[in-house]
């Protein structure tokens, strides 16, 4: 990924035709992780990790002295009914049955007197989803619910949506194809199928263009609790690389085994709803990518950023 | 009135023993009014000005990340459920028949980046109320208020109230002795009551001591309409001063009429609920005031902060 204002990552590089110049028939991404006990693989067939957006509200208000607020608008106390909205929106008007959505408001700054009642305040936050269609009306819902709410107090909110990550979605007819590949260099009984998670990855932008896989190698001690070890990106971030071959022989054998003519995963990554992808990347070819000479091309990238 | 962590204005004066050395009998206030027109005056017998309190709540909850809430405890949702509940306590626990009550929060702030939960957040306003045990409600209530919501989420609040001001209240037997000599100083029909209003004055510390009257003479020009007139402390305030002898006759009435053997004033004041005003100064009279020399002393004092 990358900063706010540039393009970087994952989703530039498909905007600059990696995936096309070769053609990629299939793509396949391994991270470690650090609540996966080392020594096995962990990974999510169809929707695995999350899309993240991140949204910037801006109410306004109009401002008044605090005493006599009726003089006024207050932007605060519409902000503070935004932010229940939001959550509204997760448990009120979500399938969840169907699939998890978080949203975070994660900074709100606004005014700077006690007696004062500010022109305009400001929060941002993030969003979670793990379905294309829950992810767009995600979005449509939180501008319903900030712009709403504001006018029912006489006042107005600006919502501005940047979608950092898609769903990194793995086609399933591929996990099914390759997941004996996996199971070959380090058992079967260590490979496993999890839970989706909230966290979030720019290789979601590669399965545009062909069917994806992407899955986690272990990097927590042996016998350590999953809920004792801290999350990648916290202060007490910590992995055991002792086991760097899992990943190496697992890709390995990916690289042996895929059979490149197979056209099953490709056909069926038409399934995944298309609508919301096709909006956010402008696939124009700018640059010849020159880098690939084969026509399958294994990736493992740790985004810089964090999401 | 004083910047915040400073003593001064006339709650530190009554402290130093001004209203004692020697003892002041009755204490007059005028204060020029930019939404009174020019040749009138204005009074309110009883309440007339609202108390200040300047209020800070700090919430604090449990650091995580934004795409998972449910490892931490989010601070900024849990304020916005206080600011809603702030405004419940007006709306819903204030019986405003009696007097208005009104309670902003003029800044908030909290957070750093898009999807992190903080660890805490802060927030600040101001609390207005006309009577003086509505004012300890109201503050016990904004500490059950953020206490209660925050524990129910997980968090805590910190609530810290600051006095800015107590209520301007004119001793209403006073007002009835002293308004024919307002009324001599520009005519019965240019002298009239009015409603409270949440603008404060630290004038009120005077009152603790002795019978008080406050009042506005007015500095709107002829003819303009109240409310489009903008108030003290806004960029637009406007003074026309053409008719400063309005105040200067009233009070040289005052002077003269008034009776220092009359009782009546004195002893009603005691009807005033002392009990948050006695916690709130202690008349420690650390400096013998030597600069009156007269048992009466007529004031008119513009505060050099707003509240």
């Amino acid at each position: 990924g990358a900063p706010s204002g540039e393009e970087g990552g994952a989703a530039l590089m498909v905007k600059e035709g990696v995936m096309d110049n070769p053609k990629i028939d299939a793509i396949f991404g391994i991270h470690i992780n650090a609540q996966t006990e080392i020594g096995k693989i962990k990974y999510k067939s169809g929707s695995f990790m999350a899309a993240a957006d991140w949204f910037t509200i801006k109410v306004k208000g109009k401002q008044t002295h605090g005493s006599q607020p009726w003089l006024g608008v207050d932007p605060i106390a519409v902000a503070s009914q935004i932010i229940t909205g939001l959550q509204m929106i997760v448990s009120r008007q979500s399938e969840l049955t169907k699939a998890p959505v978080v949203i975070t408001v994660g900074k709100i700054n606004g005014g700077v007197r006690e007696n004062i009642i500010p022109e305009e305040m400001t929060m941002a936050g993030t969003i979670r989803t793990l379905d294309d269609q829950m992810q767009k009306d995600v979005h449509e819902r939180i501008k319903t619910t900030a712009q709403k709410i504001a006018e029912s107090m006489g006042a107005t909110a600006e919502v501005s949506i940047e979608t950092k990550t898609l769903v990194t979605y793995n086609t399933p007819e591929l996990v099914k194809q390759m997941l004996p590949s996996l199971e070959k260099a380090i058992g079967k009984e260590n490979v496993y199928e999890t839970e989706w998670t909230t966290g979030a990855e720019d290789f979601s932008y590669y399965r545009l263009k062909a069917p994806a896989f992407f899955f986690n190698v272990g990097g927590m001690p042996r016998g350590k609790n999953v809920k004792d070890a801290a999350p990648h990106h916290t202060p007490d971030f910590y992995i055991d690389d002792s086991r760097l071959d899992v990943g190496i022989k697992a890709f390995c054998n990916i690289v042996f085994d895929y059979q490149p003519t197979a056209k099953t995963a490709r056909i069926s990554n038409d399934k995944i709803p298309m609508e919301i992808l096709s909006e956010q990347v402008s696939v124009e070819n700018y640059f010849p990518a020159q880098f690939f000479d084969v026509p399958f091309q294994p990736f493992g990238f740790e985004s810089a950023f964090a999401f």
